[in-house]
């Protein structure tokens, strides 16, 4: 299973790009991927396959109309490992709580 | 003021390197800066001095024992803008929930 | 036209991983597709759905003997451009030039 | 030593912003520390404090006429390695070619 971080936006829309980014989050709803928001970007969990068609899907949307589009993406792919997308920030959280009990 | 999101992590230590992102996130703590962890990595919001500051003690500490470290950070910097750590995902929510109603 | 740069690499296979990187580089090469290696990644020119084929085959290929991977990609798209694999470092060279001649 | 891959851009100055780019890599030229240009960023090899003092002298430069700057970077540091802004293209590649003899 894969996580998958993007985030995706025009240039040459100025400066404010939430218009362009609901939209994004409209498709990654619409999937029923688990994800989660961040302010940095959103984080989908799922086959390669799928995370990647997401972001073609919000990349094709957004292409309607702008020219010039800009997208990282990060991927944290592991075997035999799903529901990640609680259990990583659960992990380190627990183990953050026992260091400072220390 | 400045969004910054980043993941460091050893390289050749093994699969798991959770132990090392818990020392990272001790360090975010101890910062006082706002945070919040996501399971890509960790945002942290503050004037450009004081984050990188976290991010530099994050690599010098993990360099202690760690011989080769990769580190991705993703910057958004956004002048008379601040509490974009809440602000950022709460805007584009609410854009959605609009976008969905319609 | 789409400017896709990526860097793939494994997690728990030691410090060195230029054995991995190498594999890609072989489907890349395969892959027709004009590219340039640089020291953080391979940047590849083509379609959409050309440069995340080929990201995806280097992935089933990292996939049969590592089980976890990380994978950085970043996206420059822009409509009507094309051989922007030499153009982009040449006009920024170009820019430069001419600043420092000022 | 650290090899540290940036790009930095400002939102909201339309869709060419070449015009910024090579004013950052003026400041870069002016650093001394060796660099590479590729089409997606610039690639800087020096101390963890050198590397870092480059994207921040950009940062502030860029600051002056541009109020929202998205900035990725990407850092790969290795105790006891240094060159390796030639060294790790040269690497892979000369495994690339042994492959393709075999």
């Amino acid at each position: 299973m894969v996580l998958l971080e993007f985030s995706m936006s025009p240039l040459g829309k100025g400066e404010s790009v939430g218009k362009y980014v609901a939209r994004s989050l409209d498709i990654i709803e619409k999937s029923g991927l688990p994800y989660r928001l961040n302010p940095m970007g959103t984080v989908v969990e799922g086959e390669w396959d799928e995370v990647f068609s997401v972001v073609e899907q919000c990349y094709r949307q957004m292409g309607k109309d702008c020219d010039r589009i800009s997208c990282i993406i990060k991927v944290d792919s592991r075997k035999g490992y799903s529901g990640r997308l609680r259990s990583k920030v659960a992990s380190v959280e627990k183990r953050l709580k026992r260091a400072i009990k220390q």
